[in-house]
């Protein structure tokens, strides 16, 4: 029985050989810009979602959908190239931000270029001509999602006002619809029936919800050492998360939190929070939605790829715990 | 007989009508952001390429593939909205341009939605499925060309060693394969043979191109009441254009003339340029251009529809003279 760490890897191994094989060697400055940060490595957990749900509905090999696969990855890598110019991240991956090494004008332009070829790639998958508009028509709503929730994700900064179904709009869009499409597609490109395809959608895009909402709790409750990133900085920007919002309901001001805070100040908050039940409600939450997610898969028949899937939606949520 | 201008007029107000019912009520900052610079108006002239193209091989009324037709305007547009952010223009079609409007991270972003919705209509147009995929094929590699070819163009600024032939694949990339692509994929939905097909890109390239070229000339000759802009702005921002290129070659230095400059001295230089023969050489080029444009068309029978292309041709060329 294989398990998901190990599908991880190898499948990580196959789109980067990929990926290498398209983008190691590109000549020109906007395609090195372009190839940069889909170079610097990555868990390619989006490929992994395509080919499983692919794999779940034909209980076959699907090689013949990498490219697919990697449509997928091509699309995440593009809106990080275009968020990190938004919102002035200078890191992303352990590798400087695209806009930091070349320039702006250049990294907007290797988004675009990145764009463009996750449309060539879903046509160059072997799958009916039916199944490839289904999927560009997918791949392109969901595109647009996406800016939306970024869009969202920035007016949201400006505000302390976000209700709950407010953030949840904007994370299902800023990161669930490209999980939704990831299985979606690699459903529709393995000939699934529409209410596979649905459910598949189902699945990713609540994953991808589950996802978010503990990548926020990662963000206040891990270590440096685990997470990889500065802890409560969401806090410290006043970010408008699912913790800050029930905080908010619940009469906890984090206001004074906005500012540097020491370990000590890091850990009185996070037991103040744990005691006022915002922890706890928040990983709920996430729980839900991995548990609907997982659900939505009964309309598969059971196989080892279904099994993967379903390890899946779980380990979005044991992730830094 | 239809006369070109009518027929762009006609074409023009049902492009206008399509774009008013997808766009011009939408909701939120961010899709009104998208539809700022399409509601300001336009020649609609890629979208006249792809009716004509349509109607030229199957000779009937192709309004079936309006969707189509719009795909390209909408592609045309997210380039524009992006090219204002890297190159800071702040007018466009008499309006401020979206990041002035807004900001550049909703800039940004607008462009994204235009990209996607450029694909989405791509596949809602009336075509078989294997029409569509090679459609949305051809406008994902013209996407990556067109990102191409403004790379090239913002890379020429840094140099005044440019040659004729790569200024010419940066006019190829950066205005003629989206005319290119126009010609062919509107073909392609009406069924073109690959023939027919190539022959139709060719058309589009080649015209694209001549397009350029005068608008190098216009830029220089026209007064600003014919161009709508300032005159010699190119040589005032020492712009590698076919212009320049020729007079470096005949051993004129342009470089004194990048400043503010005088009506007079503007026609102190247009003289020195005629006398040179650089005017008449660069004319000859654009003329060259329109004419491949318009032989590559004999593959197609004889229509009204092929006529007009090949007048739109000679419009290309004939602007500002």
């Amino acid at each position: 029985m294989t398990t998901l760490a190990d599908y991880l890897e190898k499948n990580a191994d196959r789109i980067d050989k990929v990926i290498h094989r398209y983008f190691g060697d590109v000549h020109g400055d906007l395609f090195r810009a372009s190839a940069h940060l889909l170079l610097a490595g990555g868990k390619r957990l989006r490929p992994a979602v395509v080919m499983l749900a692919a794999d779940a509905v034909r209980k076959g090999s699907s090689d013949d959908l990498i490219p697919a696969a990697l449509a997928l990855e091509l699309t995440h890598n593009f809106t990080l190239i275009h968020d990190d110019i938004m919102d002035g991240d200078r890191v992303r991956r352990g590798v400087p931000t695209v806009h930091t090494v070349w320039d702006e004008p250049t990294a907007i332009l290797a988004g675009d270029v990145l764009y463009a070829k996750a449309f060539e790639f879903i046509c160059l998958s072997e799958a009916s001509d039916a199944a490839k508009v289904r999927a560009t028509k997918m791949l392109a709503r969901t595109c647009a999602e996406i800016c939306d929730g970024q869009s969202m994700d920035m007016a949201f900064e400006k505000r302390n006002d976000v209700s709950e179904a407010e953030y949840l709009e904007m994370v299902s869009k800023k990161t669930g619809v490209l999980y939704g499409a990831s299985a979606a597609i690699g459903g529709i490109l393995a000939g699934a029936n529409p209410i596979q395809t649905d459910a598949l959608y189902q699945f990713g895009l609540n994953s991808g919800i589950a996802f978010q909402i503990q990548d926020d709790l990662i963000d206040l409750l891990a270590s440096p050492e685990i997470s990889g990133k500065d802890q409560a900085s969401d806090i410290r920007e006043g970010k408008q998360t699912l913790i800050a919002i029930k905080a908010r309901e619940k009469g906890i001001d984090l206001a004074p939190y906005r500012r540097s805070l020491s370990p000590e100040e890091i850990n009185d908050l996070i037991a103040k929070l744990k005691d006022a039940g915002v922890i706890d409600e928040v990983r709920e939450k996430a729980v839900e939605r991995a548990t609907v997610a997982k659900e939505a898969l009964s309309v598969l028949p059971n196989s080892e790829e279904k099994r993967l899937l379903s390890e899946i939606a779980d380990f979005f949520i044991d992730r830094g715990n």
